[in-house]
C-alpha cells in the first residue's frame, strides 16, 4: 500500500475504534413515541427524532426508536412507515446521502402496539435483550406522550411498573399540554404523575420554548448583559408586549376550544413563559438549568394578582355558529368562550414596578404573527427638525427590542434592535444579519432602522426540544412548580371571567379598531366603549355598569345603592369631594378609615383613580384596630399601608395608626394607648369632630370594633376604648360611638350577600346600640350616608 | 327734503349726538410714546397705536398721541413723520379710506421733546388745556417707555411729579424688558418704580403674551374645559415642550447679548410665561384678570427649584468671534455666554408631578419656530397591523396639542389638536380651519392628522397688547409679584451656571444631533456625551467629573474625597451596596440618617438614582432630632420626609422618627422619649448594632446632637439621650456615642469650605470626645469611613 493509503486506513481504524469505545461508554438510548401515528408525530415528532439521530449518532450513543400506539402491529407499522416516508434531511445533505441516512434511521425504528401491561413488559424485555445482544450498556429511555391527557395515567402507570430501565440508566417522560384546566385540575394531574415519576424524570413541553427566538431570549440577555443591565428596568422600559396573533379560527377544533378558550390555550402557557423569560432576574450563569428555573419561579412570585379589570375578551362572530354545527348545539346556543384576550400584567418588584406587560392572543385576526416587543421610554428631546434625524443617533426615534418569533410581514424569526439603542451581540455561527428589504416597515419604522438578525438555519421547535430532552436541559421545560405557579396566577382571572360575554368581532381586518385596548390605573379596557352589535349575537349579559346608582333612604338617612364597582366608585368620588371641600375651607381633611375587605377596593380606587385628592393635606385615622403589631397581616393598618399608603403621598406625620403596640406589648391597659390616641385626636382635630368617618357593619351588627353588649364605647365620655371581639384576635381598640357621632359625616359601607340578613334587620330596629352597635351611629350634627351594594340591600 | 333724506339727516344727527355724548362720557385719552423715533416704535408701536385708534375711535373716547424723545422738536417731528409714513391699514380697508384714516391719525399725533422736568410740566398743561378747550373730560394718560432701562428712573420721577393727570383720570405706564438682570436687580428696579407708581398703574410688557396663539392658551383651555379636565394632568400628559428656535444669531447685538445670554433673554420671560399659562390651574372665570394673575402666581410656587443639572448650555461657534469684533476684545477672549439653553422644569403639584416640562431656546439653529407641545401618553395597544390604523380612531398614533406660535414649516400661527384626541372648540369668528397641505408633516404626523386652526386675521402682538392696556386687561402683563417670582425661580440656576462653559455648536443644520437632550432622574444632559471640539474654542474649564475620586485615610480610617457631586454619588452607591448586602444576609437593613443640608443632596440622589435600593426592607432611624414637632421645617425628620420619603416606598412601620413630641409637648424628661426610642432600637435592631450610621461634623466638632462638653451621651450606658445645643433650637435628642460605636458601619459626611478648619484640627487630635465629640466616633467592631469633599479636605 502506498503511504497515504496506509495512513488513511490507520485514521479510519482509529476513528472507528474511538466510535465504538464511545458507544460502549455512553450506552444505548431507546426512544418510545406514544401516539406514533398521530398528527403531532407525523407533523413534527418523527422529523425531530430523525434530526436528533443525525445530530447525535456518532457521538457515542446508540439509538433505537419505537413508535407505539393502540393500533394492531401490522396496521400500525404500515401507518408509521408512511409517516416516516416524508422525513427530510437538512439542506446541506446530498440526496444520495439523505437516502442513506433515512435508511439507517428506518432500520433503527419499529412499530409496536402498547395497550396492556404485558405489552410494556415485553417492550422492556425486548430493549434489555437488544442491548445485551449488541454488547451495549443501557443509558436510558425516553417516552414521549403524544396522546390525549386522559390516556396519561394508564400509560404512566404501565411505564412505572413495567418499563423502567434497570439501575444506572435514566428514564425521561415527555408530556404535552394541556396540563389541566385550572389550578385544581393541574394539581391533581401533577399529583397523579408524581406518584409514577420523579420530578427530574418529567419533561413538560411548551413548544414555544423551543422556538428559536424564544430560546434565544435568555442567551441574548446574557450576551448583551453589560448594555442591557442599565436599560432592562422600569426606568427605561415603557412597556412590554407579548403578542400572538392568528388568522386561522377554531373551525374543526371547537370541541377542544369550547373547553379551553384562548387564555388556557395560549396565554396561560406560551405567553406566560415568554413573559417570565423577559421579566425574570438574569442568573449569573444562564446555562444552569437550576438557576434559570429558580429565577423563573421568582418572577412568578412577583406577578401582581389579576382582577377582572385586568383583561378584555373577544370572540369572532362566526364562532358560535361553528360550535353549533360541530357540536350539534341548538340554534339558541351562544358560546361565551373567548377567542381573543388581552391581559394587563404587572410585575411588582423593583425592576418592573409600574411597567405594563400586555399579553394578547387571538384567532381570526388580520395577520399571523408572534412577537415580544420591549419599547423603551422616550426621554429625549431632539433640537433639530425631524428631517435631520439620523436613525442611529437620534434618541427621539422609537427605541425597541423585538423578539420576532415568526410570520408577520417579516415572514421569519428574527431579533430586532433599534439602531439608536446598541448593536447587539449574537452568536455569529447561528445568527446572521437580515438582508435589506426596502419598503418593509416593522413596528412603526423601516427595517433599516434596526439591527436585525435571524437564525442561519431555521429549526423546528420540536427538533430543538428533543435535543434539549436528550441533553437534559430542563430549563426548556415546565416544571411542576412552574406549572402550578402559572395556574395560581391565571385561575382567579379565569374564574372571574367565566360568565363574561366576550365582545364580538368580525374576522380579519374588518374589525378595525374594535379590539384596540387602553390601560390605565391597572385596568385594561377596549378603547371603543360601546360598539354596535355587529351581528345578532348572544348579546351581552346585563352588566353592573348598565344599572343606575340607586338613591333612596335607609334608617331615615340617605342610601346609595349600586353594583359593587359602581358603589365603590361613587363612595370614592364622594370622599374626594368632601376632602377637596374640607381642604379648601380648613386647610386639612381628617379622614377615619376602617379595616376589612370592602374598604380595600375603595383604597385601590382612591389610590389609582383620584389624582385630585389632596393627600398632602389629609390626615388618616383608624376607626378600629386589632391588637397585633402594625406590620402583621391581620392589622387593619397593614391593609391601609398595602393598598393605599404605598400608592399615595400622605406625609408621615399625617398618618395616625392606633397605638396598639407600645413598649413591645399589645394593648396593655397600663400603656394607655387608647388615652394617647384620644389625646392625639383632641390635639389635632378641631372639637374632635372628624370630617369623614368610614365604617362597616358586621353580620352581628357591630361597627368599628364596638361589638354587641360591649361594656365600653357605646356611650360615656371615652373617645377611644379597648374592646373584646368574639372573633380572633379578640383584643381590639376602637373609636367610641360618642366620638364617631361627633363627625361631620359618617359613611357606612355594606357589601355582599352575607350582610343581607343584618341589613334587613337593622333597617327595622330603633336606637339599640347595646344589641346592634351600628344602630347607635347617628352623627349629632353631621350627616350619615349608607353605601350598600345590591347584594346586601336587595339580597 | 324728501322723506328719505330727512330720515337720513335725523339718523346722522342722532349718531353724531350719540358720539359726542359718548365722548363726553368716556373722555379724552392721551398716549405718550417715549422713544417715539426708536426701532421698536418704528417697527411696531406706531402701527399698534394706529390700530388702537382704528378700533377705539368712535366708541366714546377721544385721543391724542404724543411722540416723545430727547431729540430737538423740529428734527424729532421730522423723524416721527417719516416713521408714520409707513403705517398700514387692515386688509379690508380701501386705499382711499386708508388715506383718510391715516390723515385723521396724523392730525392727532405730534412730536414733543421730553428732556427736563419743565418739558413734562408743559406736556401736562398742554393736555389739560386741550381737553378743556375741546370741552372734554380727561379719562387718562398712557406713557409707553420705549427707552433703555437706565432712563426709566428719570422719566418715572418726572411723570410722577409733573405729569400725572388730575383726579378722576387714570395713569398707565408701559414698561419694556429687561426688568433686571437677576432677582436682586429686578427687586431694586421694582422698588424704585414702586416709589413712583402704584402696582395697578404699571404694565410690564412681555410681547409673547400678545402673540395670538399665546393669548389663546387660556381661552382654549376654558372653551375645551370639559374634555381637557380629564386629560390635562400627569395621568395623561407625557411631556410639555416650550420651544423657541431662531435661525438668526446675535451679530450686531453682542453688547446686549454678552450681558444677558439666552436664559435672561427668552427663558426667564417668554418661555416661563407660556409655561405658567399651560401649568396653572384654570380659574373658573378666565376673563378675571385678578383670578388669572393669582393662579399664575400659584403655578410659580409649585415649580421645583432648578439645579445645575436641570440645564444644558450651548454657544454657536462664531459667537466669540463676533463679540471680539464688536466689543473690541483681544484674540484671547472667549465668551461663556450661552446662546442656547434647555432646561428641565418640574411642577410639583398633584396635577403635574413627574411630568417633564422642557424649555428650550437658541440662536443660529436649523429653523425659526416657536411652539408649545403637549404630548399625551400612549396607553393604548392597537390590535391590527399599522396599515389599518385610522388617524381619527387610533389611540396608538401620537396624541398631542400644539400651540404653534409662528414660523416653522407651517409658516403661521396655529393651534393643532390630534384627530384622535378631540375636535377643539375655538371662536369661529376669529379662528378658521387651516387648508390642507399635502406632504406637510408636523411633529411626526401629516397635517391631515390634526384639527388645525389659525387666526382669521393675523394680528401683531403689540397691537393686541396696546388694546389690552387700553382695556385694563392686566392679565396680559407681568405684575411685580409675577416678575419677582420668575427671578426667584431663575436666579439660582443662573448663579450656578455662571462659570459653565457652554457646548460649542456649528450654526444651522450642521449641528446634527450635537445638541440633542435626554432627561432622567430630574437631570437634563446632552445625549452625545463627549463631542469633539469642533473648532478651536475656549475649551471647557476642568469640571468636577474630570477629577478622580480620591482614596486616602483620615484619622487612620478610610477617606473618600471628591468634588461634591461625585462624593454624594459615591456615598449613595456605597449605602446601596451595604443595603443590598444586609438585606440579602439578614432580610433587613437598619440605616441611621442625620439632618442638615449635606444629607439632602444624598437623599435626592438615593430617591432618584437608585432603583435597586431595597426600600421595602429598610428601616430608617434618626441620629438626632431637634425638639420641634416632626412637621416643623426645622425638624430633621421633615428634611427626610420631603427629600426621601416622598419619593421611595418605605413601609410606614419601618420609619422610626425620634419621639420628641409626646403628649403634645417637646422632649419632656418625664415623657421618657429617649428611653422609648432606646427600647424600640433594642427590640428591632439585633444587638442594637445598626447596619449603617450616617453622621455629619459641625464646625465645633459636634456630631449627631452630641456637643462639646455634653454631660450625656459621650459615654455611659444610655443609648439615646436628651442634649443641649449651643444653637437654636437648643433642646435635642441624640443617639449616644456608645450606641453609634456599636454600628457595623459609620459614614461621616463632611462638605464645604466652612468645615475646612475643623477638618484640619480633627485630623490631628486623639480620642477626646469631651472636646470634640466627633473624635469619639470609632465603631468597636465595625468600620468607619470619612466622606469629605475637596473643599472641606483640601480647603
Amino acid at each position: 500500500l502506498p503511504g497515504s493509503w496506509k495512513m488513511l486506513t490507520v485514521a479510519v481504524c482509529v476513528t472507528l475504534l474511538g466510535y465504538m469505545q464511545a458507544q460502549e461508554l455512553q450506552g444505548h438510548v431507546s426512544i418510545i413515541l406514544l401516539g406514533a401515528t398521530g398528527d403531532l408525530a407525523k407533523k413534527y415528532l418523527w422529523q425531530g427524532l430523525f434530526q436528533l439521530y443525525l445530530d447525535e449518532a456518532g457521538k457515542g450513543h446508540s439509538f433505537s426508536f419505537h413508535g407505539a400506539a393502540l393500533t394492531a402491529p401490522k396496521q400500525g407499522q404500515e401507518l408509521m412507515t408512511k409517516a416516516l416516508e416524508s422525513l427530510s434531511c437538512p439542506q446541506d445533505v446530498t440526496p444520495s446521502r439523505c437516502v442513506e441516512l433515512k435508511g439507517q434511521f428506518l432500520r433503527l425504528s419499529q412499530y409496536r402496539q402498547l395497550k396492556t401491561a404485558e405489552d410494556y413488559q415485553t417492550l422492556s424485555k425486548d430493549i434489555e435483550a437488544q442491548v445485551q445482544q449488541e454488547g451495549l450498556r443501557e443509558a436510558g429511555r425516553i417516552f414521549y406522550f403524544s396522546v390525549p391527557p386522559f390516556a396519561y395515567a394508564d400509560i404512566a402507570r404501565n411505564i412505572n411498573s413495567s418499563c423502567r430501565p434497570g439501575p444506572g440508566a435514566w428514564l425521561r417522560v415527555v408530556l404535552e399540554k394541556p396540563f389541566g384546566h385550572d389550578h385544581l385540575s393541574a394539581q391533581q394531574l401533577a399529583t397523579e404523575l408524581g406518584s409514577f415519576f420523579q420530578e427530574e424524570e418529567m419533561y413538560r413541553v411548551d413548544h414555544y420554548l423551543g422556538k428559536q427566538v424564544v430560546a434565544q431570549i435568555l442567551p441574548f440577555r446574557d450576551q448583551n448583559r453589560q448594555v442591557l443591565d442599565g436599560l432592562w428596568n422600569r426606568h427605561h422600559v415603557e412597556r412590554v408586549e407579548v403578542i400572538m396573533k392568528e388568522t386561522v379560527d377554531a373551525e374543526g377544533r371547537t370541541s377542544f376550544y369550547e373547553e379551553y378558550g384562548v387564555i388556557r390555550d395560549t396565554l396561560q402557557n406560551h405567553l406566560t413563559e415568554i413573559l417570565t423569560l423577559v421579566a425574570m432576574e438574569l442568573p449569573p450563569n444562564v446555562s444552569s438549568s437550576e438557576a434559570v428555573l429558580q429565577h423563573k419561579l421568582q418572577a412568578f412570585q412577583a406577578l401582581r394578582g389579576l382582577q377582572k379589570g385586568s383583561a378584555v375578551l373577544g370572540q369572532y362572530q362566526t364562532y358560535s355558529g361553528q360550535v353549533r354545527r360541530e357540536l350539534q348545539k341548538p340554534d339558541s346556543f351562544h358560546s361565551l368562550t373567548p377567542t381573543f384576550a388581552a391581559v394587563l400584567v404587572h410585575v411588582d418588584n423593583l425592576r418592573w414596578e409600574g411597567v405594563p406587560f400586555i399579553l394578547m392572543s387571538g384567532k381570526a385576526l388580520d395577520e399571523r404573527v408572534g412577537y415580544v416587543r420591549i419599547l423603551f421610554k422616550n426621554q429625549a428631546f431632539c433640537v433639530q427638525g425631524e428631517r435631520h434625524w439620523a436613525s442611529e443617533q437620534c434618541q427621539c426615534l422609537p427605541r425597541q427590542i423585538i423578539f420576532h418569533i415568526g410570520h408577520g410581514e417579516l415572514g421569519h424569526p428574527a431579533i430586532l434592535v433599534s439602531r439608536n439603542l446598541f448593536r447587539p451581540s449574537l452568536p455569529t455561527q447561528t445568527w446572521r444579519e437580515v438582508q435589506a428589504r426596502p419598503g418593509l416597515r416593522l413596528f412603526g419604522r423601516p427595517l433599516s432602522d434596526y439591527y436585525a438578525y435571524s437564525p442561519v438555519g431555521e429549526q423546528d421547535a420540536y427538533s430543538i426540544l428533543l435535543s434539549h430532552i436528550f441533553h437534559r436541559r430542563k430549563e426548556s421545560f415546565i416544571t411542576t412548580e412552574n406549572l402550578l405557579a402559572s395556574w395560581v396566577f391565571w385561575t382567579p382571572l379565569l374564574d372571574s371571567l367565566a360568565r363574561e360575554a366576550p365582545r364580538l368581532y368580525p374576522s380579519g381586518a374588518e374589525s378595525g379598531h374594535l379590539l384596540d385596548l387602553e390601560f390605565s390605573g391597572g385596568q385594561l379596557f377596549f378603547s371603543q366603549q360601546q360598539p354596535e352589535q355587529l351581528v345578532p349575537g348572544p348579546g351581552s349579559a346585563p352588566r353592573p355598569s348598565d344599572f343606575q346608582v340607586l338613591r333612596a333612604t335607609y334608617r331615615e338617612s340617605p342610601l346609595v345603592s349600586a353594583w359593587p364597582e359602581e358603589l365603590i366608585s361613587k363612595l370614592a368620588e364622594d370622599i374626594e369631594a368632601t376632602a377637596v371641600q374640607a381642604v379648601r375651607r380648613f386647610g386639612k381633611f381628617h379622614l377615619v378609615l376602617s379595616g376589612g375587605s370592602s374598604p380595600i377596593a375603595l383604597f385601590q380606587q382612591l389610590a389609582t383613580g383620584h389624582f385630585g385628592f389632596p393627600w398632602a393635606h389629609t390626615h388618616l385615622w383608624l376607626a378600629d384596630e386589632r391588637c397585633v403589631p402594625l406590620s402583621d397581616p391581620e392589622s387593619n393598618f397593614q391593609g391601609l399601608q398595602a393598598h393605599l399608603l404605598q400608592h399615595v403621598r400622605v406625609p408621615y406625620y399625617n398618618i395616625h395608626p392606633m397605638p396598639v403596640h407600645l413598649h413591645q406589648r399589645l394593648c396593655a391597659e397600663e400603656d394607655q394607648g387608647a388615652q394617647t390616641y384620644a389625646r392625639e385626636i383632641s390635639a389635632l382635630v378641631t372639637n374632635s369632630s372628624f370630617d369623614l368617618v368610614l365604617l362597616g357593619m358586621g353580620t352581628d351588627g357591630h361597627t368599628a370594633s364596638l361589638f354587641p353588649q360591649s361594656p365600653a364605647g357605646l356611650d360615656g365620655e371615652q373617645l377611644v376604648v379597648l374592646t373584646e371581639s368574639p372573633f380572633r384576635p379578640h383584643q381590639r381598640m376602637s373609636l367610641s360611638l360618642p366620638l364617631i357621632n361627633r363627625a361631620k359625616k359618617v359613611a357606612v359601607l355594606v357589601m355582599g350577600k352575607r350582610k343581607r340578613e343584618i341589613a334587613m334587620l337593622v333597617s327595622r330596629v330603633g336606637h339599640e346600640p347595646k344589641k346592634w352597635p351600628i344602630s347607635g351611629v347617628l352623627p349629632r350634627s353631621g350627616q350619615l350616608v349608607w353605601y350598600m351594594d345590591f347584594e346586601a340591600f336587595l339580597g
